[in-house]
């Protein structure tokens, strides 16, 4: 199965009036057969609709964002569809890829590894950025010029890092508890040492905050809910250290800080159409 | 631990402005430790709410309609607490308990069962009824008087015999997808053979379509969404028994039927609103 073959339907349900469907492909840049959930709006039938991507957290498939986060309601209501990648290669039984639940399977970081072994299969920047859409757009009903992207913790820093670093793509983006900083935090610091080596020089275009302080970014406001009760947010989140880049940089930047929520999808689902609604103002 | 001790918090987490909790305790019906999910809108901290118990479906625990519904944003718009009780006792190790999914753990089918072994644990009806509603309208701000019931398939059943019985405790009922007639489909034979026992008289307590025939219902309209697409809808599901019950006692059923979609929570996500809606212009 090549690139260009068409993606193969795993389930496909009806929802709000559109269709939650999951398929399979093999992915030329992971050389797995990778998972994504795509929902179409109901407009979909009438022609082509833009598409928000949602990039999930540590260890996520594409199934949590379909199933916990209730976006599908918002998204049916103003027409966009909704694209739910896995957030790692799967199977590729390099060693060492199962032992921990923040590297490896499940934790591909939004990367484009250089590091013996990983840089042959976890190459999700790539994946993302340009296999996914290249698929989707020639399969599905999707306008490819109005697209954004949108994640979580982990996931938001791969939809703030890919925005940031390919503004062509996306006309906007945002997150929930994004990592914001990951070469000032450990899930980081791990993640991109051992995917990138030990050059942190290498490190900053996976850097949300080093991407706004390197270059801006002239789209409209990047919205980021953050819960204040938050296991993470002084350890890994840490999302005044983007708030700092972004006022020195004059980048528009909603922070909201969302007081007693934690990490989970009911934070998610509590905010997920105020995001959607942001996106549709954009797309 | 008694009926009066205090339910133990297993996890709780802001959510719409309200809180998504569930507990455990010991239920002397059931004679195990039993799990439920309780949501209480903001509204709650300013008084007592009506509660909406919403029975889950076969293999469901607590967590699925905690998760999956996306029923805690409506919600909390009308101020009403939801409560998601498991769909079993848990760990009793009966012989042949965990042989099947449609029946002993995960498959209580909400009933008191009478045959042996299972009607030590197996007694859901008196649980739900009885046990739970005592233990919650006494540790949590939920006003009695105000209680109404819906559920998904083997739980849709399990609202409308537990309504249709004890038309005292719940003002409202609804259901997606229901098993209405489970004395003819195979799930609720085999169900009530094996907890009842043979004599099909004793199984007309737990069948909606008979309860209607027997009793009627003097509240407000049921409500009940069907998928035309539900793969189980013609074997197991049957709504038109219930209907034409329904018609020959002049109880008043809105019975919809909604194109294309299957029996998933994808279907019931659709629809939560309506049904919360519902239930909220007779609590």
């Amino acid at each position: 199965m090549t690139a260009s073959a068409e993606p193969e339907i795993v389930s496909s349900q009806k929802c709000f009036g559109g269709t939650q469907s999951v398929y399979r492909h093999h992915s030329t840049e992971t050389g797995t057969s990778m998972r994504f959930g795509v929902f179409l709006p109901p407009q979909a039938s009438a022609g082509p609709v833009p598409a928000l991507y949602y990039l999930a957290g540590l260890t996520c498939t594409e199934e949590n964002f379909i199933v916990k986060a209730g976006a599908q309601r918002v998204a049916a209501e103003l027409g966009i569809a909704l694209i739910a990648p896995d957030t790692s290669p799967r199977g590729l039984a390099y060693p060492g890829e199962d032992d921990a639940y923040d590297f490896g399977t499940g934790a591909g970081f939004y990367v484009d590894a250089t590091e013996a072994p990983w840089r042959v299969g976890y190459r999700m920047a790539s994946y993302i950025a340009r296999e996914l859409p290249a698929l989707i757009n020639a399969h599905l009903p999707i306008d490819p010029a109005r697209t954004g992207i949108f994640g979580h913790s982990m996931g938001g820093h791969g939809a703030l890092t890919l925005a940031l670093k390919y503004p062509d793509l996306y006309k906007s983006v945002s997150a929930f508890a994004p990592i914001v900083a990951p070469m000032r935090c450990p899930w980081g610091e791990k993640a991109l040492g051992l995917y990138l080596g030990p050059d942190r020089a290498a490190w900053q275009a996976y850097d949300a905050t080093a991407l706004v302080e390197a270059r801006g970014w002239a789209g409209p406001p990047i919205l980021i809910d953050q819960g204040t009760a938050d296991p993470f947010l002084e350890r890994e989140l840490k999302p005044d250290l983007l708030r700092e880049a972004c006022a020195a940089r004059g980048v528009a930047l909603t922070l909201r800080l969302q007081d007693g929520y934690d990490h989970s999808y009911f934070f998610i689902a509590t905010f997920m159409a105020d995001h959607i609604r942001h996106h549709a103002r954009y797309l």
